[in-house]
């Protein structure tokens, strides 16, 4: 059984959009895409590289007769762009998004979705730390988690439909509760993101050591917290605003911890700082074996050669993972 | 010009000496390679895979007649392990460390050199979060940073013979004061890694989100962290505990920044936020300009096939950096 749409609406055209634009139709899962970006730069940018089908200079102009609409915005802009699209909902139509908050979306969307849309919020675990129109490739989904929050009283085959074109993107998905999502990307992607950011911030500040030598040594670590903190800054704003609560509340359980482990190094208290790492560990080995990553070293940036001297400890295995951005 | 040592002495058998010996051994730089590590356990491993021509059961047999002498153990054994092995030093060696802390390595090793030995602290900037004597390989060094400290008064020759192995084995040698490595090395590495392992115990300790989820979800950004907070505890115990100081203060004003993006958050100031993020995304440009990592997405994880639909923002191009530990 292939699950195939008669016309997929992609409303925003960066990087999630872009990527399902190539997924569907590398499967065939689609008779046509159509797609509209804010930003006519955007819009040129895609009808020069074929992204979709056809590029619509509006929104209502995109949706008209799609029998799935995806809004692939900024968590901030989902609202207005809902109400604005609303009224040319084709009856029957599945809207779904891919924004990084759950609730939020759900609070700015719900209330303009006509009778006999489907709304089903969706989001995918999948990104890089790229934007824009060009940004996208078939492959983005590949085995990542694409988590759906419908309403409890959402049409059953309408979420069939839909997870059926997912796997078919090569993505898994599973059903959660909206508040419970927000949570748990809390802890696994926003918190982690702010963090990242302040990190780099930091760096950026400190006048002792100049930023040269921070970007000249910066492989010892920080490398990565600058990558992360490369995301799309409105995407970013967007969901610590939409997200607060949770983030706030899981930054405040950071800060405790963080306190706790500066006080055992200011009090040379190496027992408690030697148990904590040894603790960390086994959620590492616990990632390795959920196959969300691999255990080869060095962020599969190192690959040592097959003639080098010495085996390495786990084969440079190409990974199949990727780093989401929300 | 070729360098050749006529033995080196590696006296802990971990990630940095173990690549070490592969990469002097596939140079051709010297005419043999001796071994020490403190477990009997490590030494059995090092003698099954011929990491060394030669390992010893004592270090002070390890460094007997070696014109290079390494001390490759954790930080916080230095000290003891230069005491031991500084009678049975030969006169004109150099004696190098590879630990991520300078000021305490000169402090503890430092008084135990005999006159005649050259004593010059090093600390290669490269490493994985693999551990133990099976982990190295010949290409960790290659395109890396490698930090020399030596004291004023070192011999200069002793200082550019040490500086064309180094180099031999691929590397980039520069020459830093010990105060200011530590500095550099706090804000680019050390506060990065307890900000990483201070996040995966917080998600450790959640118990609305179980374990499961949070590594089940964790490809959004905590996946990075965690390999991070995988390397080896007693290394990064005797970082902190010896480079105190200088992290603490970059941990401050981590904390600082972090308060103030928090209240952003909590008072809904998007504008900040979005400033913030936009500043953090120029370090990130310079260093991938750095030559210090590339701007292919995904952490390198996600090469999209040739035959993918639509191009990728960048060639999914071979890392040529790595992801070191200190």
């Amino acid at each position: 059984m292939t699950v195939k749409f008669k016309r997929v609406a992609l409303i925003g055209l960066g990087l999630i959009a872009g990527s399902m634009a190539h997924a569907i139709r590398a499967a065939g899962l689609a008779d046509e895409i159509t797609g509209y970006a804010r930003s006519a730069e955007t819009r040129e940018i895609a009808r020069q590289i074929g992204l979709c089908d056809r590029v619509l200079d509006s929104a209502t102009e995109a949706v008209e007769g799609a029998d799935l609409v995806v809004l692939a915005v900024p968590v901030g802009a989902m609202g207005p762009v809902a109400q604005e699209i609303a009224p040319h909902l084709a009856s029957g139509a599945i809207l779904t998004d891919v924004g990084s908050v759950k609730q939020a979306v759900i609070e700015a969307v719900g209330p303009h979705v006509p009778a006999g849309v489907h709304f089903i919020p969706g989001h995918p675990l999948a990104g890089t730390e790229h934007s824009g129109p060009r940004s996208g490739f078939a492959t983005l989904f590949q085995n990542r988690w694409w988590l759906l929050t419908p309403p409890p009283d959402t049409d059953p085959v309408a979420v069939q439909r839909l997870t059926d074109l997912i796997r078919a993107m090569g993505a898994n998905v599973e059903i959660m509760e909206p508040a419970h999502h927000d949570l748990v990307l809390a802890v696994t992607s926003h918190a982690p993101h702010l963090i990242a950011y302040t990190m780099v911030g930091v760096a950026d500040h400190l006048r002792r050591v100049t930023e040269g030598e921070v970007i000249k040594y910066s492989a010892a670590g920080f490398r990565d917290f600058t990558r992360i903190a490369a995301s799309d800054p409105t995407m970013w704003r967007d969901v610590f605003l939409t997200n607060r609560e949770a983030t706030l509340d899981i930054l405040g359980r950071f800060t405790e911890e963080l306190f706790a482990l500066q006080r055992a190094i200011r009090m040379g208290d190496g027992q408690q700082l030697h148990d904590y790492f040894t603790r960390t560990r086994a959620i590492r080995r616990g990632i390795v074996e959920a196959g969300q990553d691999t255990s080869a070293p060095d962020f599969g940036r190192s690959q040592p050669p097959a003639d080098a001297a010495g085996p390495a400890p786990n084969p440079p295995a190409q990974k199949a993972g990727e780093k989401p951005v929300a």
